[in-house]
């Protein structure tokens, strides 16, 4: 059997090394797998046809377009995952610990996906925060807008997550608009490239945006500039020597590490055995150990219990872990499979080898595994280690093992369980396991600042919790000090993470261009035509209505009083409105300020104005008083028109002012609005 | 005279050092003015105690009461600053520079104070986001916190702003919770330590929150833990050289550089002389030269013009700097003083000496200047130096010489000039000087990911506008690339940055235990006493009023049509409505459900309720149809007592349900509710 050679896709191309390479095994039977290497890769030439090609491809679209892209990713890969799950075994990965990581990973594709359609807008800037009035004239405004980096995104991977890793760095730099350069873990190569052959096969990316470079990087680093990323997964010692590098340093290229963690579950002190609690902490503490044989980043490290239920815990996580079958993935009842490659075993045994030094391992023998179908000499397998430490000492604390290895640590009181969390020096995740919010308060936030995620875990959300280990599109995923200090995905944080913050500052309508979309102050046009007779297209931002006055009287609160129901002493009783330190007589409801406000500016007539679907951040400035007169100015705002529907979303600027020009009530009105191709295409 | 030797103020106390230190001069005179050394300070143990007794006094605050003691000092510091304005004075500030650093820096603490009450929970811990949904049942959330980070933040400053520069750091860590490490440039730390006198004197801070050491910070950055923080302004190559510390590399402190930059202005091909903006170009380019003599990081070193406007340019800048008195700032009609020190003045004349390679003076020599009342040897004085470069050649984009000496660049099209802009390699702040928003919008994007600030100047914010030079504190400050990557200020985003950002992931009830206010899917109390009629003090998260059901009938809707004029088709046209995709029959009126659901939750009689002052985002989620029943509750969310006011905001959640239980509406409802202590204060 011929052993492939790993290709690497560069400059639009597939690019075969120019050497042998250097081989890589199947982690279950020791059979070499493939080989990698990318000896003759021009790598600057690869970086510079992303910047060149890739980012200016990607700038073109809008956020929606990048997203109904990653979208469509999303679901070619799902299509095709049976291919992903096989070459996933060979890296000792029971189909469950395969499922994880490829269906993990298309997870965060499509969720990606969605988040931005809701929260980013259809556009190619993204403005973020309000407008800042810098003066009081109105005439100078600032204003924050997020532009792509105009480089491209490193992105260097663990082993542990072939699939998830690159698609979870992928995913927000591409819908930031920055093309990726994904750089594999090489034990699990083959796999990444599976997956990279499968997107290029896809044809959904555009030109430029993705390249792959099987083996090393190179000189790579040598020609970042202040525009590119550099996203690393990976150990503590590789992240602080790429952190240091000349060219990085000199540059101020934005890193981001996650690295090393000794993550921690903590038992709560009501979760006593026999409670549910007490079976979802040995539970949760059994899967962290085996899932993936332990090899996630997230996996728990420290497992803090209270010191009464120390026996009660080792006996009940032994008795799981003895039920454990390890072994060859295929083989039937196998629920633990192999370490990466027989290095990393060779690591685990000597990092168990410092715990139990200053601890006792009380189930599993690093030397000896009982294996199903395989043979334990040349697949990487390793029994599940639980040790009991003493928390006092620093190697619970600080020594990794990254295999499947756990450490009971005894604890007495709140205040010393949060004190040995900080001994880890910075974690990716927590968990608590607990059902007293006050105990779950106080280590929440006695830990938070040493944390990216915590989770706490009870009988309340257990059914529907994704667990200790896993990290989530919509949350942070990093954590501080010796994790790294990196902060990846977190929805649209993560985004952002990928383009460059500008304050912006200038007169409304040069804003107004810049954001396109109306600020206050800038130029309003008021056409013949109302606004609500226009389709989607034809609306500017800026076109406005100016509709009114209409008198508010004594009889118009009180009959909207008595027929809402609402006849709250302000608007009703002339005494105790005087006694009011806000409002010093009968004020009419801001309710019937907004709902006379819409009688005058609403265009009545069927139209391209499909409905009004709610209203944001309104402020009843000013009280309206029995006689005031009422106008109101509608402003064509931000237009979202959406790539798959036939219709859009029209925020408008509306202003409520009286006979004096104060305004008495100000928010956004929010407005589905038909596009004209739609009502052509329902006409004909 | 007896020099003065500066002390540092560490462990709360202030430290006389254990030698006779590094003399400092006066820029003006040349005369010695102080001693500057750290020895005998231990600054392990004065970072320790910060982080034991500075950060748990601070965080024991709300951020409003950190607010509060910001703005107390901000206008003690107010009271005392003309013996700032006299210290200054020796730096070689002119009055007007002096205000613009002392001035600014109240302005920072001000403006601070102020946003922290409107833009900060009046709490200890900060909710970022939406809450996350992260099961379809509701029983599993996740959530943001930022919980202050437990070390100390230390802060090197920039010889250039001795007064605002301490302040814009100290300012943002103060409201997260963190305690400051101040370190002055040695070569001004004169006056920053007369700040730091005034500072201790008011007595406004909490133990522990400040530390001030003159001189070398020693062993410090040895001493730094993942929860300390360094912001540094100053030189690229220092910032270089701190950013590997290994004990920064290994923890992963956090670190923010704000390093050199070629800052441009760029003139509109519109803004030919004769035009406002042309003459808006010049005074700012002027400005920017002289003011500090030139010693700001924003200030403009690349004016960009149209090829044809360079003679007109050059001629009007020169025309200006003729007319700009240089010499001792004390003396009358001085307007540009002297640089820092003598060291500054030849390192400008080195600078200047490579552009000038590269192309020619035409306005000044570096070598001679006229000066008024001073001795041109003595002090650090320079003339104001005008080049003309040829923006082809690498060094105008790459040379920074700090003092008065900016270099016009021609250019021929807007493409060109974004082309050159990017080859500053990252900048803290540009400027373009246009009437024309295309032209403002091409450039602005087009440069934007090079930049931290941009500002578009014209005749239409000139009046208002703070200029090229002038960060501010709502603003982002810093720049990528060579101007450091760092990112300071930029409102509450600067004191997040001295937290911790933690996911925290919990059933609901602990979540609104964790955070302190009620989340969807909590427990909600349904007392006996209708949430109106309780005072802030007596109001808890989750309690709650159901009211209901009313019918909507089509009368109801007909009725609310005519009243308030709003006869929208889809509530008054049965067969428009019936063609609309979204409704297929005639519903009611959005603001006619919101309306009588305050008709329903709304407790009449005079109480601690003071007003309805606004709804956040309302969203109609179910059209309602006539015949449906609503039925509504209200659930109180988050409660903000005001620290100077007898009452506080009450934020509820409002659920408006139809008879099967399906949300029609959702929204939140503000309100002012009265403290009881302030009632009794009324009726005493």
């Amino acid at each position: 059997m011929v052993v492939p050679v790993l290709r690497s896709y560069v400059n639009d191309g597939w690019h075969r090394p120019a050497e042998e390479g250097r081989p890589l095994f199947d982690a279950v039977t020791g059979d070499e797998v493939a080989r990698v290497s990318s000896a003759g890769i021009d790598i600057a030439a690869a970086l510079e046809h992303g910047r060149r090609t890739g980012g200016p491809a990607l700038r073109e679209l809008t956020f929606h377009q990048r997203a109904a892209l990653l979208k469509a990713l999303g679901q070619h890969l799902r299509e095709h995952r049976e291919r992903l799950y096989a070459v996933s075994a060979r890296t000792g990965a029971t189909l469950g610990d395969s499922k994880f990581d490829v269906d993990g990973g298309i997870g965060v594709l499509l969720a990606y996906a969605s988040k931005a359609k809701r929260e980013l807008p259809n556009d190619t800037v993204h403005v973020e925060g309000a407008v800042e009035p810098l003066g009081r004239g109105g005439t100078f405004l600032g204003q924050h807008v997020c532009t792509p980096l105009r480089g491209v995104a490193v992105q260097v991977n663990a082993f542990n997550f072939p699939v998830w890793g690159p698609l979870e760095k992928l995913a927000p730099a591409f819908l930031a608009g920055v093309p990726s350069l994904v750089k594999p873990a090489s034990p699990t190569a083959f796999l990444t490239a599976e997956l990279i052959e499968i997107i290029v096969e896809s044809q959904i990316l555009p030109p430029g945006a993705l390249a792959f470079v099987a083996g090393s990087l190179g000189d790579a680093f040598d020609h970042l500039t202040g525009q590119d990323l550099v996203s690393f997964t990976g150990s503590a010692s590789t992240a602080q020597l790429l952190r240091t590098h000349p060219t990085l340093v000199r540059n101020a290229v934005r890193f981001t590490a996650e690295a090393d963690s000794l993550n921690l579950s903590a038992l709560g002190p009501d979760a006593a055995p026999g409670t549910a609690e007490f079976d979802l902490f040995v539970k949760g503490l059994v899967t962290e150990m085996t899932v993936k044989a332990g090899q996630k980043c997230t996996a728990i490290r420290r497992a803090f219990v209270p010191r009464a239920h120390v026996d009660a815990v080792v006996e009940a996580v032994s008795a799981r872990l003895a039920r454990t079958t390890v072994g060859n993935p295929a083989a039937e009842g196998v629920r633990m499979g192999a370490l990466a490659s027989l290095d990393q075993r060779e690591e685990v045994r000597r990092s168990v080898k410092a715990l139990a030094d200053s601890g006792r391992i009380v189930f599993g023998d690093p030397e000896r595994v009982e294996v199903v179908d395989a043979d334990p000499d040349r697949g990487a397998f390793v029994s599940p280690i639980l040790l009991v430490g003493d928390p006092e000492r620093a190697e619970p604390h600080e020594v990794e093992a990254f295999g499947p290895v756990s450490t009971v640590l005894p604890y007495d009181s709140t205040a010393q369980l949060v004190d040995y969390a900080a001994r880890g020096q910075g974690s990716l995740a927590g968990s608590v396991v607990t059902a007293d919010p006050a105990f779950a308060r106080e280590v929440v936030l006695g830990v938070a600042p040493w944390h990216g995620r915590l989770l706490v875990l009870n009988s309340r959300d257990a059914q529907e919790s994704t667990g200790h280990g896993s990290p989530l599109p919509a949350l942070v995923h990093g954590g501080p000090g010796r994790a790294g200090g990196g902060e990846e995905m977190g929805g649209i944080r993560g985004v952002l993470h990928h383009m460059q913050r500008t304050a912006v500052q200038a007169d409304p309508d040069t804003l107004a261009a810049i954001t396109g979309r109306w600020v206050p102050g800038a130029e309003r046009h008021r056409t013949d035509v109302h606004p609500f007779r226009k389709h989607l297209e034809e609306l500017r931002p800026g076109d406005t209505i100016v509709a009114g006055p209409r008198v508010v009287s004594q009889e118009d609160v009180e009959h909207f009083a008595e027929f809402t129901g609402d006849t709250f002493y302000a608007h009703m009783d002339a005494d105790a409105a005087a006694a009011n330190p806000l409002f010093g007589e009968r004020v009419a409801h801001g309710y019937l300020v907004v709902s006379l406000a819409a009688g005058l500016f609403v265009d009545p007539d069927p139209g391209p104005v499909l409905a009004n679907f709610g209203v944001d951040a309104l402020r009843f400035l000013t009280p309206v008083r029995f006689g005031d007169e009422l106008t109101v100015t509608l402003t064509c705002k931000q237009l979202t028109p959406r790539e798959s529907a036939g219709y859009g979303e029209v925020r408008w600027d509306a202003d409520v002012t009286r006979q004096d020009g104060e305004s008495v009530a100000r928010y956004d009105v929010l407005t589905l609005v038909a596009k004209k191709d739609a009502q052509e295409h329902a006409a004909g």
